[in-house]
């Protein structure tokens, strides 16, 4: 019969499917008296010991609500279905830098100033965790939609010749996780309802990805359409949103504030989102994809880049004429030119005095604020953006 | 340059873009006082009359539902994306028959019993759109992960040339216009949280998607994991949560009811959701494509069809053979063949046999419940489910 040769997942297929896995496991840690030697230094950043400690605790919540998920009775899942959800999870949920995730507990524990109680630490690792899976919801779609190859070091998950277009369709469920995780566990918190709202508003991710791919599908390839100004604007609505304003906004509801009377950390916190896409873009061309995770292939994709929008301001009229032959075209020869191009316009110094230009823009923006815990809180962001390798 | 003969959005493309729009304009009905003559005869369906109307009344909320999300200033959009956006809702959320949509209205207007007034009319309809919205997310990804080609007499939506994959993130963008028009029109009222709640419940149906897909897709294709009781699961989560339950229990919140005292009805909604599903399955094969608006694609997809899992239950050892080398082949003579072996089976006898003695169980447990607005909305439901031939 065809498709004979189709696996039935099954087994312990960690190996396989969770390369990660291995190096994470959690082991007991006492986060809460961790986090307690640390509240005193909130203006410096958590300290690698209680990173590790973090990460034992994070991960430990991982297990517990994956567990609850594919145990979840509002499913009935059979055991082929549940190992399937299982798998999918493993592959697609952890195993990144965690960084959002993680976030949302740092930043917690920096407002509230105090010792968190076991629970606290909890829900706030739930709620990082509630980030992940919405990142790995995008990615898992990304992937598709820009048809990619590798993510984090391993073949996208739809790539996996047993999901191909069914990967859509698991997406969706991580994207269902995230609402079963908060009824389960902040439905009778006041701040609740706001959780929805919150989470329901990284919609705009998907404004940021919908001028991506106008601007690269729709039309003419056309360069002269390509600005700093229209890269800021996909990246502000694409990367922005979630990756900084959600883990910082997530910490606030838990401490019982209204996100209204915050607008202007959230102005920061998003201008810090803006920054770490550009530092994206540099990655996808200039990174070391064996540190990146994966290989970029914004110039063949004829995306609109901070690099290529630098470039087009840089260019003379000889120079935009090389890029609008080479740019946005799937040939090895026409990307290197690309390339050569920005090696000749200084692209990697522009990118430094950018770079630096903005963390002290944003290091000034951070000092005027009256509220030492949100500061604190914005450093800690800011430092491990900077200078950051993948 | 390459796509250079990629289609720039804009300008007036309704008939292109929008078959269904020419004749669906709406005119100004006076839905209010057409409720109230009706109100008296809520045993019966709403007559063709009033359903006239509240199409009309409906068409109109659609369109300054849509009006109102273009013009969301969340959102920024520009003149590009806006048509875009524009005319890929225009493309993909009325244009079906609507029966979720307007059920919302006409069960609200029969639970209530009384003369609506013009706000409670467009709240109603408000949630109706926000279900269609909902099934058009469904329909654009299911599309995407069945390969299909025709959806309601055209293209589907990931077809077209100048949409592709970008499809998936045009769902994404549809499936975040339902939480904006609920915080626009709902945000005040008491029942907001829970209709966040029953709108997030919906990944219910993703669970049916899955068992689909993991017995589509993984394993061999053995057709002797396939069976009633397993088509039974597939339907109840795919289909039957939201094309019945979810309208019944938008009008029980607006009437400020709490889902959890209609347990009752709720398992008698489901019954006629999974009875509409297994009529879809019949319709897949035996329908008039040019009436249900798609070539049926489950024999050749493997799909665990109603009509499958019977014709398994009533062969010979001889006829389950031939179901086997020919089920789930793209092959027009396999196909051809598994229709053949449907026919000798008299599938379509036992079809009728099926909805005839479906039909009676579902009046018995209607005729027992002790509200008679309850029984007259699930009466109208089943009228409408019965011998429907799309």
């Amino acid at each position: 019969m065809a498709f004979s040769n189709r696996v039935v997942i099954g087994g312990n297929l960690t190996s396989k499917w969770a390369p990660w896995h291995a190096s994470s496991q959690p082991s007991v840690g006492k986060l809460k008296n961790v986090l307690h030697c640390h509240k005193r230094s909130s203006d410096s950043l958590l300290s690698t010991t209680m990173s590790n400690d973090l990460k034992s605790k994070f991960m430990q919540v991982y297990d517990q609500l994956k567990s609850e998920l594919i145990h979840d009775p509002a499913f009935e899942f059979d055991d082929v279905s549940r190992q399937w959800v299982d798998k999918m999870i493993d592959y697609n949920v952890p195993g990144g830098k965690m960084f959002r995730g993680l976030s949302v507990v740092e930043s917690y524990q920096l407002l509230k100033g105090e010792e968190l109680a076991d629970g606290e630490v909890f829900l706030a690792c739930a709620l990082g965790w509630c980030i992940e899976w919405l990142q790995a919801y995008f990615l898992v779609l990304d992937d598709i939609i820009d048809d990619s190859h590798i993510r984090r070091g391993h073949p996208c998950w739809f790539r996996l010749p047993e999901v191909g277009m069914v990967a859509v369709n698991d997406a969706i469920l991580l994207r269902s996780h995230i609402p079963r995780i908060l009824k389960k566990h902040f439905s009778g918190k006041a701040y609740y309802v706001n959780l929805l709202d919150l989470f329901n508003e990284t919609f705009k991710r998907y404004r940021g990805e919908m001028i991506d791919a106008i601007t690269t599908l729709v039309g003419e390839k056309d360069l002269s359409k390509y600005s700093l100004s229209l890269n800021r604007q996909i990246t502000q609505y694409k990367c922005s949103y979630y990756s900084c304003y959600l883990p910082f906004a997530c910490a606030l509801l838990m401490l019982g504030e209204n996100l209204d009377d915050h607008a202007q950390v959230k102005d920061i916190v998003v201008e810090m989102g803006i920054y770490a896409q550009v530092q994206d873009d540099y990655l996808d061309t200039f990174g070391d994809p064996n540190v990146v995770g994966k290989i970029g292939t914004d110039i063949e994709n004829f995306k609109c880049s901070w690099l290529v929008a630098k470039a087009l301001e840089l260019s003379n009229e000889e120079q935009k004429k090389i890029l609008s032959k080479n740019y946005g075209i799937k040939d090895p020869v026409k990307v290197a030119n690309v390339k050569k191009l920005y090696h000749t316009l200084n692209l990697e110094g522009v990118y430094q005095d950018y770079e630096n230009k903005t963390r002290e823009e944003l290091i000034k923006s951070i000092d005027v604020l009256p509220n030492k815990a949100v500061q604190a809180v914005l450093r800690s962001f800011l430092k491990k953006l900077f200078k950051r390798r993948k």
